[in-house]
């Protein structure tokens, strides 16, 4: 735990949070900024800073509790869809450095839901760049 | 697999892609509309619509190759952060009905990352209405 960690803060119970499931390993609570009605976040326990140094267990419980809650905000919210967003690093958005994974329930109703897609899909990238990086990628292949 | 399913064809081989890592879970492949350089998209090879229909084991050994791929886009593109998003059902944009998990590297050089967030998050939420929402959704749980 890391004193100056907001989201430890709200694992311990010493800052303030709409908890809506716990278990040994997670915890989720309400994003008092939300994106739509429901929009929640699921952190790990133990401190990480991000997915790049998350251990796999944590991310794999983490990842679990976000389905069970995405199934969750269906359900009983009644959202057409859900988003599952890790933001890592602040050029990825990341604001608050322990991990989270945001889950956001989308509806189709565009008075309750205001969301615009972050990039535009329709524009074909490339075709020999693409082929380049991915050999790159691929490479490094452990 | 399903004869319809693009990404069951990816899978299979007979829909061709660049393809980065494989096991035999999951299978990893550039996007042909990247939103930045290194984009890339990670699917179960059995078939699943979406993310309320994905087994655990599949998802979770999704999970851990997005995040060995989300170090790689970091290590050998040079990326400054990474995004993993998941977009569960046409309210949520998602496109094809086969679970896939993207991995979009970021950018601090706004001349290759033109990626907006898709929502405002400095907008506070309403206190009540959140601590409500959340009192349904904890009520839920298992």
């Amino acid at each position: 735990m890391s004193d100056q960690c907001l989201f430890c803060g709200i694992v311990a119970g010493s800052v303030p949070s709409v908890k809506v499931a716990e278990d040994d390993t997670t915890c989720a609570f309400m994003d008092i900024n939300p994106a739509t009605d429901g929009h929640l976040l699921v952190v790990p326990k133990r401190h990480s800073k991000d997915l790049l140094e998350i251990p796999a267990d944590d991310l794999t419980a983490v990842t679990l509790s976000a389905q069970r809650l995405a199934k969750t905000v269906v359900g009983e919210l009644g959202a057409d869809g859900v988003n599952l967003l890790n933001c890592c690093g602040s050029a990825a958005w990341q604001s608050v450095f322990h991990f989270h994974l945001h889950v956001i329930p989308r509806y189709a109703d565009k008075a309750k839901d205001r969301l615009t897609l972050p990039w535009t899909p329709e524009v074909a990238g490339d075709r020999d760049t693409i082929a380049a990086l991915g050999a790159r990628l691929s490479a490094c292949r452990d």
